[in-house]
C-alpha cells in the first residue's frame, strides 16, 4: 500500500507522541518535529507508510538517544494480556466454532496499538473484547474469508505467523493453539512503536506453542528488503502465511505470495484502500 | 495564545482539507502540503495559531486561485441557521433567564466551525442544540463568568460584538436582541475558513439588530496588527467587547483591554490553556 497525503498529518502527530515518550524536552520536541516537517517536504509517496514511520523513528532515536520509548508500555501490555489468558481461553472452549472464535479474538486483540491509540482507548477496547460474543462481531466482518482460511489451513503443514504488537501476541497464542500445526512466529528485529520483539514473545509464552524467529525488520510492518535472509526463506517456503495488523498489511499487500491478513481497521486510509469501515475486523486473503 | 507543537499536525490536516475544498487535484494537493511542511519547518511558535493559519490559507489561495473555498458551505450554514430562528427564539422566550439562555445558545452555535469539524458532526451539534435545556449545559460550564457579564452589560452603552462563523451569527443575533443595547457587529475582512463576512451578516439579518463593520482582518481570529483603523478605534472605545469563538480568543486573549470571550472548546490545546475540557461552553472575562 502506498503512502497517501492524509498519512502526513498523522506522521507528525505520531512524531510528537513518540518524542514525548522518549522524554524529549520542549526544545528537543520542536527540533524533532521541524526536522520531520523537512523530511515530509521531500518524501516520495511511492513507499508504504511503515517505511516512512521507520525513518521518523530512526530520527527520534538519533536525536534523543532513546532506543525503545515503548518498553514499559509493552511490558505492561504483556502482563495485562497474560492476565486475560484463562478468560479468553474459556471463551474459545465454550464456543461452537473454536477456530472462528480464536480468529475473532486475535483480530480484536489487534486493538492494542500505541501508534494510533492511547492507554485509555486501549483499555476500552479490551473491555469490549471481554464482553465478546461472536454475533456482536458480525457487523464488523465486511471482509472475512473464513472458509478460504479453513481450507488453506487444512492443507498446510508449516505456517508462518507474522506478529504485530506486544500484548496482542497473547491473543495470537490462543489462535495458534487452535491451529494445531507447526507454526513459526515472527517478531520485529528492533524496537519500533509497541511492536512485539523476541522478549515479548517469551513474556507471553509464544515459545510454548511456536518456533520463534525475528523478521530482522525495524519498521512497523514487514518490508521485505529490510528482512533477514533466514526470515525470507521461511516466508517463501511456508505453506500458509498469517499476517497480523495494519502495518504488515500495508507492507505486504502488494507482494505476490498468498497471505491471510488479520487486522482491525484503525485508520481511514486503510479503510478506504480495502473498502471497509473504521473498526472493521478483517480476515482477508490476498489476491 | 501562542502556537503549540500540537497545532502543527492539525495545520497540516486543515491544509489538506482546504486544498481539497478548493478543488486542487492530487498533484496540486501534494505540492501544497509539501510547501506547508516547508513552512512548518521554519515557523516561530511565538505567534498565535490563527496567524499561521492565515499564511497557510494565503498559500492555498495563491496555488489554487480559489479565493473562498467555503462559500457554498457558508451559504448553506446561513440558510440552515435562519430556519432555526423561530425555534431558538421560542427557547429564549420560554426561559426563566432569557439573557442566560441566549448566551448559552450563542456559545453552543459556535459548534458551526468547518476549520475543525465536518458537516456531519456539525449537524449532530445542531441536533443537540435543538434539544437544549439549560440544566443539560451545566456540566459544560466550567468557566462561566455570567454575573460579571451581567454587571458589565448593565454599565455598557456601546458593545462591540466580534463574530466568528457564518451560520453561527444567527445565534449571535438572538443574543444581541436580548442585550438591548447599541451593538456594533464585526465580521472578517476577507474570506478565511467559514468565518462570517459582511454578506453573511446580511444573510442572517444582523443588520436589523446591529451596526455592521469589517475588522479588516483576513485571519481566522482578530490579529490587531492586521485590523483596519476604523475597527481598532471601535475596539478601543467600546464599553464592552464580546468576542466569539476560539480563533478570536487565541488572538485577543493576551491583549490588555477587557473582553468577554464566548466559545465552545474545540481543541485540546485551547482546553489545556484555559484548564477546561473539550466541549466545554466558556463565558470568560479576560483578566
Amino acid at each position: 500500500m502506498k503512502t497517501c497525503l492524509d498519512c502526513i498529518p498523522c506522521f507528525l502527530r505520531q512524531t510528537l507522541d513518540v518524542a514525548r515518550r522518549a522524554n524529549a524536552g520542549q526544545a528537543k520536541q520542536e527540533e524533532i518535529l521541524k526536522e520531520v516537517n523537512k523530511m515530509m517536504a521531500d518524501i516520495s509517496l511511492k513507499v508504504s507508510p511503515p517505511e516512512i514511520t521507520r525513518s521518523i523513528y530512526a530520527l527520534i532515536r538519533e536525536k534523543t538517544g532513546v532506543i525503545d520509548p515503548f518498553k514499559e508500555v509493552k511490558e505492561k501490555s504483556n502482563q495485562q494480556a497474560n492476565n486475560l489468558y484463562s478468560i479468553l481461553k474459556k471463551k474459545v472452549e465454550d464456543s461452537n466454532d473454536k477456530l472462528l472464535t480464536s480468529i475473532e479474538l486475535a483480530i480484536a486483540g489487534n486493538a492494542i496499538d500505541y501508534g494510533l491509540k492511547d492507554s485509555l482507548e486501549i483499555n476500552k477496547e479490551i473491555e469490549k473484547i471481554l464482553n465478546y460474543h461472536s454475533c456482536l462481531f458480525n457487523d464488523y466482518k465486511t471482509i472475512f474469508n473464513y472458509l478460504e482460511f479453513k481450507e488453506a489451513l487444512s492443507k498446510a503443514k508449516t505456517i508462518l505467523y507474522i506478529a504485530d504488537n506486544a500484548g496482542e501476541i497473547l491473543f495470537d497464542k490462543i489462535l495458534i493453539e487452535e491451529l494445531n500445526k507447526e507454526v513459526i512466529f515472527a517478531v520485529k528485529g528492533k524496537p519500533i512503536i509497541n511492536d512485539a520483539l523476541m522478549e515479548d514473545a517469551y513474556a507471553c509464552g509464544l515459545d510454548k506453542c511456536s518456533q520463534l524467529v525475528s523478521s530482522g525488520c525495524d519498521a512497523p510492518g514487514t518490508i521485505l528488503k529490510f528482512c533477514s535472509k533466514e526470515f525470507l526463506a521461511i516466508y517463501q517456503d511456508a505453506d500458509l502465511v498469517v499476517s497480523k495488523g495494519q502495518g504488515n498489511f500495508e507492507t505486504l499487500s502488494e507482494d505476490s505470495r498468498s497471505i491471510f491478513f488479520l487486522f482491525k481497521v484503525k485508520c481511514p486510509v486503510v479503510a478506504k484502500d480495502i473498502k471497509c469501515k473504521m473498526g472493521d475486523l478483517v480476515l482477508k486473503k490476498s489476491s
